[in-house]
């Protein structure tokens, strides 16, 4: 016996409760714009599983001016540098002060629990736990996506468009035929060996290191929370190091001027593999992907969150001016919009990956030039300039300057936290 | 029978006429100090080969301010900008604005032919012409250079110090041990076409082109005369290629916006390669390498000529300072600031390289990531300083605020050409 396939309907499909899908719904939810989130997890295992979270500007920006920025400002922390260290000597990149912009530290998982419980307290429909999600007709004027609800109750939901935000992992861009669709695609011959530890921060400010033995990146999560990587080989077993000589290892990559790191208990480590994916086109149809379901970025640029609220952004003014408006102008330049963000962000990735990495075939010529481009970029104002912006992130399109976002954003402006 | 060794003195023997050597002996010169020019060619040969040139505002600087810039002002251009084009469009880098030098483009050549007729005004010895040189003693305090002089007597130069300066075919270099030098170098797998051309210019500043095809450089020798290059492979056959061929490939990689290129007779072709090669050290005992001796740098960033002058003028502050005060301090330091300047002229190179070539293993990933640095370099200020930067060249170190190129260099810096 089959179980009736439910049917129910909305303005927006969107697959995935990630950063993309979580703000989209968010956005339109105050354009008064209906959509239905469709998430194969459960909301305890989006809200626990950290994550990282640089936020540039501009994510702040749009948290702040929607409403859902409190406990951001709150808990996180502004950070106006970063510090570079290379040849054993510290050189300070000032944001604030060459970019006019600044980053804050504010884990990704704590983003979600905010805009779940924005979208919840807002009478948000979320579906946790769902499983068997495929999408179909997309071309058409009403796709829908099919899946099988927490309850173990096939359903369908029919949409005018459907967001595909299922991240890295997703399905949804295969919906784009193979004969329509690139796959951008680089691997990067570097992992990341990342640790949490207990322990005091061992700098106020983020520390990139290049050094003789491979980068390392120093970070903080909490006072008594420490986020520390180091560079390895992308099939490095993590389980097979010591405590000790992980911290040999970190300590090693940041000597020279300066204290040494503090340590104390590895309470989780693991290796991440640094890959770029951009997926072209960004729309199929009424598919508009959005987020790691379109791209994915190496954690160096610490740019992969700030890229899906920015494809949120850029989508929900679209999709404003089309239920708004009827005109789909904005909706067929979302794509070409957002590519451009995401393409200057692939390469923010890759210069900082490329200065600050020994890749397997880094000569000693190649380490020189590495310094010398360091040297440069810390020691020229044009040259911290270039990195502080694209760190703390370019400014996102207005493109429909009438829309809730964008008007939100330009009351925010004025009173930046 | 063996001919007669014929014997002489001198405070600085120095090996090679080119633009490090002759500089270099006019700046002691003018300090009061002795040196003796070895070179094997003629001077014929020297003032008719055909070289490009870029000069750099410091370059221009040393030139009018120690009184070889006259020609330079009168004939050389200054140029305030390049064009930077790709994705079929051109983007304006204005160098005056963006980094407050600009660059004078005035052939190597004819820099050659003014320092040699200043040197030869001023009673200047300079032996063209010679033949098995070699270096002895170079770890002791009287090094001496063999060689056979123009009418094939053999002779001795005996010299407190020796500056290599013959060149990247040279030998002096081989005079510092293998166990105590290393030689950096990098092939890259391009190799620039070139020819001139007799027909008007086709752009007032130099055109630097990224396209689907692969780099090409618009430049002027004259208003008769146009140089320019396209990326070829470093193998590739010039002679091979018929002028049409030639003219299609140009045309098509700065199509686009703008007017085709002027095309004219071809009247010189070839293929040159793309290398980069460091020294390390620049010194050893009593002899001091200065450009192309002791290091090469693709072609891209314009940076040899500029690199030979400033290795010149650095080393002429420290031998003023030697022969004056009896202080080595600046001699021993000598490979170390003019490295510096290297470094970061090669990676610059590498950097314009990598931005505007296509490699073999370029993906479509990487074309895309470079034209979004290409992009955000045009498109944002602190971009285009930092290219600016780069390309008009850091200012050359004053390491002897009282030597005379210093107190020349000081009193041109008020009336800039």
């Amino acid at each position: 016996m089959t179980a009736q396939r439910t049917h129910a309907r909305t303005q927006v499909g969107i697959v995935g409760a990630g950063p993309a899908g979580l703000m989209l719904s968010h956005l339109l939810s105050l354009a008064g714009i209906e959509s239905v989130v469709i998430e194969t997890r459960t909301r305890e295992d989006i809200e626990a599983t950290i994550r990282a979270g640089i936020l540039e500007q501009g994510t702040v920006d749009v948290m702040v001016s929607t409403g859902v920025g409190n406990r951001l400002l709150d808990t996180g922390s502004r950070h106006d540098g970063i510090e570079i260290r290379f040849g054993g000597e510290s050189h300070r990149v000032d944001l604030a002060s060459s970019a006019g912009r600044s980053v804050h530290l504010y884990p990704q998982h704590e983003v979600l629990r905010d805009l779940i419980a924005a979208r919840l307290a807002a009478d948000g429909d979320i579906r946790f736990s769902t499983s068997e999600v495929s999408l179909h007709g997309v071309t058409g004027t009403e796709p829908v996506i099919h899946f099988t609800d927490a309850d173990g109750r096939p359903a369908e939901l029919h949409c005018d468009l459907i967001a595909g935000c299922d991240g890295a992992q997703g399905t949804a861009k295969w919906s784009i035929p193979d004969s329509r669709r690139t796959d951008h695609f680089r691997a990067y011959p570097h992992g990341w060996f990342g640790i949490l530890a207990e322990a005091p921060p061992s700098s106020k400010e983020l520390i990139y290191a290049h050094s003789a033995r491979g980068f390392a990146l120093i970070s903080s999560r909490t006072p008594a929370v420490q986020r520390m990587y180091f560079q390895c080989d992308p099939t490095e077993d993590a389980d097979s190091w010591s405590d000790n000589q992980i911290w040999d290892e970190l300590q090693s990559r940041v000597a020279g001027s300066g204290s040494p790191l503090n340590e104390g208990t590895i309470f989780q480590r693991g290796v991440i593999p640094m890959r770029s994916y951009v997926c072209d086109p960004m729309q199929h149809g009424r598919l508009f992907l959005a987020g790691d379901a379109a791209h994915t970025v190496p954690p160096t640029g610490a740019k992969g969150l700030n890229l899906a609220i920015s494809d949120a952004v850029v989508l929900a003014q679209a999709l404003e001016r089309f239920f708004g408006t009827g005109h789909a102008d904005l909706l067929e330049g979302y794509g070409r919009t957002a590519a451009q963000r995401v393409w200057r962000a692939q390469h923010f990735s890759w210069w900082m990956t490329s200065m600050l990495h020994l890749a397997p075939d880094t000569g000693d010529f190649d380490r020189h030039r590495q310094l010398a481009e360091l040297d440069q970029i810390t020691g020229s104002a044009a040259g911290r300039a270039l990195l502080a912006e694209g760190y703390t992130g370019h400014p996102i399109a207005h493109t429909n300057p009438r829309s809730v976002v964008s008007e939100a954003l330009r009351l925010t402006a004025g009173r930046r936290p």
